[in-house]
């Protein structure tokens, strides 16, 4: 058949795996979100910068977590003078070198933000997409512990202007200087054990989900998840397991909020390594500035286990959990982490031959949202549509369409109905506009000068109602009525006035 | 020398061409233009949507103009699974791909609007960009000239909404069936004239930048440019040509407003072919419900030149030209075209193998911010910075700190200076971040329990004062004052208020 074939050369409407579109009830509670966000951190004094999506593959670096292989996990491309274009993997290499290019010019410190998509050539699963969205914030050029304690009460500002209330989240800190102090301490120092080091720090990682045994496994031989698969493990001794352990189990939690003794016993797993010691004299400072600006345990608390994947972090690094379940019957945290950073002095400096100490967050704009929305802080679902005016006589479309014209320049949002169905079809589209109320002009409403506003909400309470009762008398009276025309304007401002829907 | 091979080793930051970085002021500018533009659209019932910047390549099409070889303009590369996946090039493609996709569950006709970056691998050159934004607006799924005559009269609002009176701006339409008659008239119809039927095109396009003696040579022979480069031409004889210069040089405005008469005029120009007809008798409606609607000639015309270049257009095309020259010498139009769009009705088509009727409008976001700032109607210089709070004693940076939280809890945008200079690089910096007062506390002011806030905007207008004088002993009383710890909120926010700078 002719149709089959007509079929067959059509091309098929759909996206590449891991790519989504978004609703407008998701665009506008994100705008809404960004705006929120936005307003803490031009308060705290950041200033807006925007990069591109495409830089040089080699400006990027390569410092994507579980990346084994090279190019794995960026999006490239090959430029007309033969060198390699990629698209951003994330927002922090861009900035580096941005603020590489103009140095010169910025103010140093120099304190930004930038909400931009970022891409991953991944594997996508559910939540895991290749197009996401990151909101960050970043200080250059300060070495100062202060700019990482600022970031910290940043964040935590940040989410409780989001609503999300004090108790239900808590900005976790740590130090990759801590965590080399401990792989020293092993005996796990120098080239030959990099990838060792990387496989321990990702055990250390998993410690929130996997707990005691399922990492003394990944810091041992190995562990056999639920399906069956095969994770190999680190290849530790007993001893050195049972250090790793101690520290891990030395949370800042369970010493009762005093800092000091807390810090004093990740202490024991760093031993005489220096580097672990400058962390921890870190993370004490820190601990200091946040709590003289008043930001308790219960908001900014320290995290002997916080690794954060990206390799570039160099000494404090941080992130913000969210503490709430989503599960009524378990207490455990479900929603986890929504955003994370750290310091990551070698980034810039990969460009300038100097060091050019910097320090980060971002967050991860849908797992936040969905957190929002979960916590009834936000509403993703599309709000009300625009007021419909129907077409009865094509040839009157002008009329109608000053209708509409009458009713926009009153600040109310309205359109006409442009389609080709009869009236059936126009109900049915106003109904999928989620529009208020439709308004009615046929031949007889015409002749009569008056226009018919039908309150499509009343009209669907009252077919729920009984016939023939005072409600149901009254109510219909409110679901259509017939005005004149001069007064269409102010009819059908009553009729958003009962539902309570504002002008524009 | 160790230092030059350190500089070797290093990578150089630097962007690729035809790619930028937006200022803090350029945002600013640009989200408040993009508000404005998107309170039109929905006041007009247009509801957001947004797709990713990643789309199969087939789905896309080939539909830009100017390149004739396959891919050319396109930023592409395969996939794992071997498919080849593109970064968009517009935003119309993609909305088509996502209205197939989402046909049966998407209102129709359905209006939207999508605002984000394209992407196209061409050659860079002076406001040529290979990344840059559009913000489009499109109504799929109604055939009816008053979904066309609904754009314009959209695009128009729009930019008076940004604050372009009326006069400095015009809506041009014409419609590609026109132009089909047109040149089925002088025997260029068919799928061998396809290369021809283009270079005429694209010759009339030009029409605006090089009048009738460029256009005739671009038909006919060629043309020789300034710097002596060749554009070969279409061929045509001098009938032909005399045939499409008559349609070009028959601008409605000539006819003095009268839309009948001059349509009428174009109208000799397509001879006896349906599809010009066709053209003629959609574009005398469209004028019908815009005249209808008292949209005037001054702001939405006809215009017998408008080309649009993308292949996909089947029907009425128009374009936004701003109206007002640059240059003083001369009333030459300079701005030119900040958007356009018009209908195509074959790019869902391609999907669903049913037609599916549509038609939309795209703005070139940087373009039309260009204008506004010409037109003093938008300020992209950033805004006074927030104010500092110096350093003098690293031990009491706790202090500090408090005293930024105090600013910022007030509502007043504030940051503590995280670098390690002494004073001078402090003022500098303040001075640099626009800074409008500085506060400062050394040990002498700790002593005593004050503070000094240094009024930079009073320091800088007194500096140019002669001393002694009255004014600059006034100035010099508000140019630095000392006040208890306890008032520093209360003097900071004297100092925004004389500056009239809103707090947050």
């Amino acid at each position: 058949m002719a149709d089959k074939s007509d079929k067959s050369n059509r091309f098929k409407a759909r996206l590449p795996r891991g790519l989504e579109d978004h609703t407008p009830g998701e665009i506008a509670a994100t705008r809404a979100m960004i705006d929120r966000i936005r307003a803490v951190y031009e308060l705290y004094g950041f200033e807006p910068v925007e990069t591109p999506a495409i830089e040089y593959t080699d400006a990027l670096g390569k410092f994507l977590p579980d990346q084994d292989r090279p190019n794995e996990g960026v999006f490239s491309f090959l430029d007309d003078d033969e060198q390699w274009l990629s698209l951003r993997y994330d927002l922090t290499a861009p900035l580096a070198r941005y603020v590489a290019e103009n140095f010169d010019t910025l103010p140093k410190p120099y304190r930004s933000y930038r909400v931009g998509y970022v891409f991953r050539n991944e594997k996508p699963g559910p939540g895991r997409f290749r197009q996401f969205m990151q909101f960050d914030a970043d200080t250059v050029g300060s070495s100062s512990p202060a700019a990482d304690a600022e970031m910290c009460m940043m964040a935590a500002d940040a989410v409780e202007a989001l609503g999300i209330p004090r108790g239900s989240y808590v900005v976790k800190v740590n130090n990759r200087k801590v965590l080399d102090g401990v792989l020293e301490c092993i005996g796990l120092s120098g080239e030959a054990n990099a990838g060792k080091r990387l496989t321990v720090l990702r055990a250390i990682d998993k410690y929130d989900r996997l707990g005691r045994e399922g990492v003394a496994a990944l810091l041992g031989a190995g562990r056999k998840d639920e399906s069956g698969d095969f994770t190999r493990g680190a290849g530790l001794d007993t001893k050195q397991i049972q250090s790793v352990l101690g520290y891990i189990e030395s949370p800042y939690l369970a010493h009762g909020g005093d800092i000091e003794s807390a810090l004093d016993s990740w202490g024991k797993a760093i031993g005489l390594s220096s580097t672990g010691k400058e962390g921890i004299a870190e993370l004490k400072q820190i601990a200091a500035l946040v709590r003289a600006a008043n930001y308790g345990t219960d908001r900014i608390s320290f995290d002997s286990s916080v690794v954060r994947g990206l390799e570039y972090y160099t000494g404090a690094v941080f992130e913000v959990d969210l503490t709430f379940s989503t599960d009524s019957q378990d207490g455990s945290p479900r929603f986890g982490s929504v955003g994370g950073g750290g310091r990551y002095d070698g980034l810039v400096a990969r460009f300038r031959g100097e060091p050019v100490p910097a320090t980060g967050f971002s967050v991860g704009v849908s797992r936040l949202l969905a957190a929002l929305e979960h916590l009834g802080k936000i509403e993703t679902e599309a709000a009300r549509g625009p007021v419909v005016v129907t077409v009865f006589d094509k040839d009157r479309m002008a009329d109608y369409q000053n209708m509409v014209a009458a009713l926009r320049n009153a600040g109310i949002r309205a359109e006409l109905y442009l389609g080709s169905g009869k009236f059936a079809p126009q109900m049915k589209y106003a109904d999928r506009r989620k529009a208020p109320c439709v308004v009615i002009q046929g031949s007889d409403e015409k002749a009569k000068g008056e226009v018919t506003i039908k309150d499509l909400i009343v009209g669907a309470e009252l077919a729920k109602l009984e016939k023939g009762r005072e409600e149901h008398l009254q109510k219909q009276t409110q679901a259509q009525r017939a005005v004149p025309e001069a007064r269409l304007v102010e009819a059908v401002r009553e009729v958003l006035a009962r539902h309570g829907i504002a002008p524009h």
